[in-house]
């Protein structure tokens, strides 16, 4: 995992313009939204994809930077004094606290455009244009940015667990569900009930991620978590902890785990590396 | 012209999704912000461009539509209060005046998503990757979001030509030479010479279209724009009539328009409606 990390921090580091390209600022602010920091969680879960569908780390490394280049933009826009109002991410300033307003906003734009602008640009196998539309639809108005939507519709309403997993099911299960896929198609195909257990792995990857940050963010402290904690309460947001009490929620990552897991099997050991990620997942404390 | 830009409109409205899809609102705010108004100049660049490599209108519409999507996400951000704060647009209310700031910010990350869905998913022909290459290269932070960057950097600050020029070429000009060259990778293939020679007035036409607009900006009143007008003077952004003055302005826009249509000249009657064009746009009053 560490190693995987490493090589998409370096990947990254090399996509992105560098700081002395025009305009200075704008790259520089990229380069501190994108680099030095974040689980890269959505990177790791590509990678191992790819290895189940022997994929070319050359090819990982473009899919990892595409999805975690996603995953940037969301926080730099999350993190705007008009969405969350946060001024902490990954143990730093966010990156209109450390710039400012306009530049976070070009920031997250430019972020954004840059994972398109890789996914077509370097060469990835039969299945490119189908990889590039799977990660625009998970990314937009009816992926993660449509979540976004239902959520900040729905803060101090009271949602039922359906509705909940819908919210959440876009705005963080459709790019983790991307990254698993875009990985799988960097590499041979699978057959239609391989990739149909793939998808159940990567939804029910995506659900659990989401119910351990609900977790996290009641039990955690900020400084454990590098962003600020117990924000979802006292937002009044609907969470998994607010639904189903600590336990109920813990209790339900459990349940999640081993249905990932499960849809694991058909692979045999093929599938080793998503096995410890759906533990890692599971189980972080961070 | 207005059955090209009949056509467009009613391609955005097909590919947008409907107000009733959720989250209705997201949808509804991104329908408000591209549909019923704009002189869509873009698409009638890319539909002229096409019409000189014999691209079907099909594969046009689709090229049209993400590069008017990326230009209708670029004014929802430009517009927001951390940028130019206006509330005027297109004759009507801002989309977060009409709507709310943060749903302002996801259309307009919406919106770019979108653009690259479509591009990649209808079959464009051989160069498609090339053609999303082209168009995200040219809206990101070494083009479209680039120049936005130098132009905030730069309000109060006097800008030379050279520099002024580079502002432009990114800020406007990479995305209206995008639309040229999209249209004419959607049909066959150019010899290296016209591909050249297109380039050259794709190049020439975009900053022409800037001329003009910092022309219209101080002489056409807010309600023939349809935006807030005399703005720029206001926010005492470098624009070309305060380079150049009035008339120097008005001499500069012919010369650029001899020279757009100068490279036109090697495609006979194939470019006519390359030609009109560049007249609409050198001659318009909004």
């Amino acid at each position: 995992m560490a190693a995987t990390q490493a090589r998409t921090e370096a990947a990254l580091a090399h996509h992105l313009p560098g700081s002395d390209c025009i305009p200075h600022r704008l790259h520089d602010a990229m380069r501190y939204a994108t680099l030095g920091g974040g689980k890269r969680v959505r990177p790791l879960l590509a990678f191992a994809a790819g290895e189940l569908t022997g994929a070319t780390p050359e090819k990982l490394d473009i899919v990892a930077c595409a999805v975690e280049l996603i995953h940037a933009y969301s926080l730099v826009h999350d993190d705007l004094p008009c969405m969350d109002d946060d001024v902490l991410r990954r143990g730093r300033p966010t990156c209109h606290v450390e710039y400012d307003e306009p530049t976070a906003l070009l920031v997250g734009d430019s972020l954004q455009t840059l994972a398109f602008e890789l996914l077509a640009s370097h060469p990835l196998g039969d299945r490119q244009l189908e990889m590039i539309a799977l990660l625009a639809h998970a990314s937009g108005s009816r992926g993660m940015a449509g979540g976004q939507a239902i959520d900040l519709a729905s803060v101090g309403t009271p949602l039922e667990q359906p509705q909940l997993e819908l919210m959440h099911a876009l705005k963080t299960g459709a790019l983790i569900r991307a990254a698993v896929l875009l990985g799988a198609l960097a590499g041979q195909p699978l057959s239609a009930d391989e990739r149909s257990h793939l998808d159940r792995f990567a939804k029910r990857a995506g659900l659990l991620f989401q119910v351990v940050d609900d977790i996290l963010d009641c039990t955690a402290s900020t400084a454990t978590l590098g962003k600020t904690a117990g924000k979802d309460e006292a937002a009044d947001k609907p969470t998994y902890v607010a639904l189903l009490g600590l336990e109920g929620a813990r209790s339900y990552a459990e349940e999640l785990r081993t249905e990932a897991l499960a849809a694991l099997s058909l692979f045999g050991e093929r599938a080793d590396r998503l096995t410890r990620l759906a533990d890692f997942i599971c189980h972080r404390q961070f």
